[in-house]
């Protein structure tokens, strides 16, 4: 068995432990005689395994009492329709901080159902280099609550603060996030938010599932004609089993969050290995006459790393060899070329420092 | 290792050979040195795996060119939303025949989204003990499409038959069939239907996944404002990766394919061993003084075999030893208890005479 150094955007690596016990437990879990992906979301034993993964998630990121944690299907893009279905029941307009491709694809989702919406700031101007300063954040009157995508996985260009959200006579809104690429890469308060939703598949699990955590005055905002597995509050008082859920995906993010807990340390330990990774690469990055990342240094995402190479048509040579080296998918999203490489919780500093010896390398023989 | 025999409902058994090829190559697919999860839905590597499972279930249930195959996430419940919003574009209504609770709520969605709907059938009247005959299935003039569900999961009651979907003036109207427990239990005509869909958790892989099969002039009967994700336009010119799918279980989804074309030996094959299965159990019921099943007999379902004790003070007891024995998730549903033997494609021969042994064994002693 082979493991190489996966900088996958996503559906991204996961923690080596976290499979091989995946695996001891396949055909088999605890004796039950049966595989988790087989048993009932009903059964005693796999209500376990749920309520377990909650509760690890919510010491993780110390979620207050008055946050509800769901888990649910249909990657973060349907929340891009489910949020506004949720939190527009009483009128107003959805309001969007536009940092990239993310934000564009949540706005339009937002525009295509409601019509109108309110871009209340965007880094479009800057190329998406870096992101809008608090003071550059303008509410409409009439806004609901103010979206942000706190990470966009294909620029690689990442928040360095969370958002105040007042409308223009001061009276705040929720605050929604697009938290996918960046939940769990450190600690988090939640408290300052209305609506976060993730995709599982960067940090916290297979894909197929999202975690959501929802601030529960924001239960009840709904409008009526809505999906009914769209509704927060439907989800929460059905414990997230409205329907059958994504079973495997959901013990796996909890062998995840378990990893994190038990085999990091918890969210402080994540956030120093992430910062240190990043430094890395960035560091080789700007010390090389080779490589560049065009991102503002404060808005440098820590997961997602995109680089382009000085003369393109080494663009093939580098990945070429990159992947003779057992260092894969570092290929950028085929909308902007060039590089990417993910560095999610799950890649260890060891593959992080063999992609950097690689890339002197290259560059010395071929730069 | 143990496995029992397990006559889970939903999320049901797997071949145990699909769940032991998974996990040989959990850490490490085809020596690429990664899981599948941790795969990008739009690698090499993962494209082929997406479309050898198509090509499969294309194969096993030779699926017409005009048909539209699709791997969609949100189990079939959201279905229950997305198919009126597909097909409700040009106006008419929704008709439905009703026949237990997944239609049940099937018509709910669709009266919550669109206001009205035509029944043009129900069971309600026998106790959903019968399936109405084609001539009691009366569609109404504006009908745009009819709905019904081939398998009730619970009550234990099938079509023997595919309905016509004709209006009162003889034009047909495309024939949708809810198939989550039944698809791929033996051979099927796919083109007498417009829309079929399943969620995987029965006959086809983990939760999380649903397969749906669109005749292709379908694709284009949409309403204007639903969720973009919805729409069988956009996933199938997305080739069901508009936004990332759920990789593993498409991945084990086109294992059991495989399974059932290579180690099975397809549908027919399946189809004799079902029937077999299923009338090995109806007959130890019938045969019993003390197990019975109210099902009119040619709508007994081959899957799902509810059946109660004459003294349901024996239930108990009846679930314990046979959990003891091995001879797991009996228990019926929640909303009618009693018990339930479900017989999916995964649940070998050998399983169905062990229970009967149990189940005779059982009754001698406690009868």
């Amino acid at each position: 068995m082979t493991r190489h150094h996966n900088f996958c955007a996503g559906p991204a690596a996961l923690p080596t432990v976290v499979l091989e016990r995946a695996r001891d437990e396949l055909l088999d879990y605890h004796g039950l005689g049966l595989s988790v992906m087989e048993m009932s979301h009903r059964s005693e034993a796999f209500v376990a395994i749920a309520e377990q993964a909650e509760a690890d998630l919510r010491d993780l990121l110390e979620i207050p009492d008055n946050y509800r944690v769901l888990f649910t299907q249909g990657g973060a893009t349907l929340q891009f329709a489910a949020v506004p279905y949720n939190l527009l029941g009483a009128g107003g307009r959805a309001n969007f901080v536009h940092t990239g491709i993310w934000g564009k694809k949540a706005i339009a989702e937002a525009r295509h159902l409601f019509g109108d919406v309110h871009v209340a700031a965007s880094s479009e101007g800057n190329g998406h280099s870096a992101v809008p300063r608090q003071d550059d954040i303008v509410l409409s009157e009439d806004a609901a609550y103010l979206h942000y995508t706190a990470n966009e996985t294909i620029g690689g260009l990442e928040f360095d603060y969370i958002p105040e959200a007042r409308r223009p006579d001061g009276t705040s809104v929720p605050l929604v996030c697009d938290m996918s690429s960046s939940l769990l890469a450190g600690p988090l308060d939640v408290s300052k938010f209305g609506v976060i939703y993730a995709g599982a598949q960067k940090n916290i699990g297979p894909a197929g599932l999202v975690v959501l955590i929802v601030r529960d005055d924001l239960l009840d905002q709904a409008c009526d004609h809505m999906p009914t597995l769209f509704g927060y509050r439907a989800l929460s008082e059905g414990a997230s089993m409205v329907n059958t859920p994504a079973t495997y995906s959901w013990y796996l993010a909890g062998r995840v969050f378990d990893w994190l807990k038990h085999d990091v340390g918890g969210l402080s330990a994540m956030d120093a290995i992430n910062t240190r990774k990043a430094a890395r690469l960035y560091g080789a990055i700007d010390g090389s006459g080779l490589y560049a990342n065009p991102i503002t240094l404060r808005n440098r995402s820590r997961m997602n790393v995109p680089f382009v190479l000085a003369d393109p048509r080494l663009d093939g040579p580098f990945l070429k060899e990159a992947e003779a080296a057992g260092l894969l998918n570092l290929k950028g999203h085929r909308s902007v070329g060039g590089m990417r490489a993910s560095l999610y919780n799950a890649v260890p500093e060891a593959a992080v420092e063999a992609l950097i010896d690689f890339m002197a390398d290259f560059e010395k023989r071929r730069g």
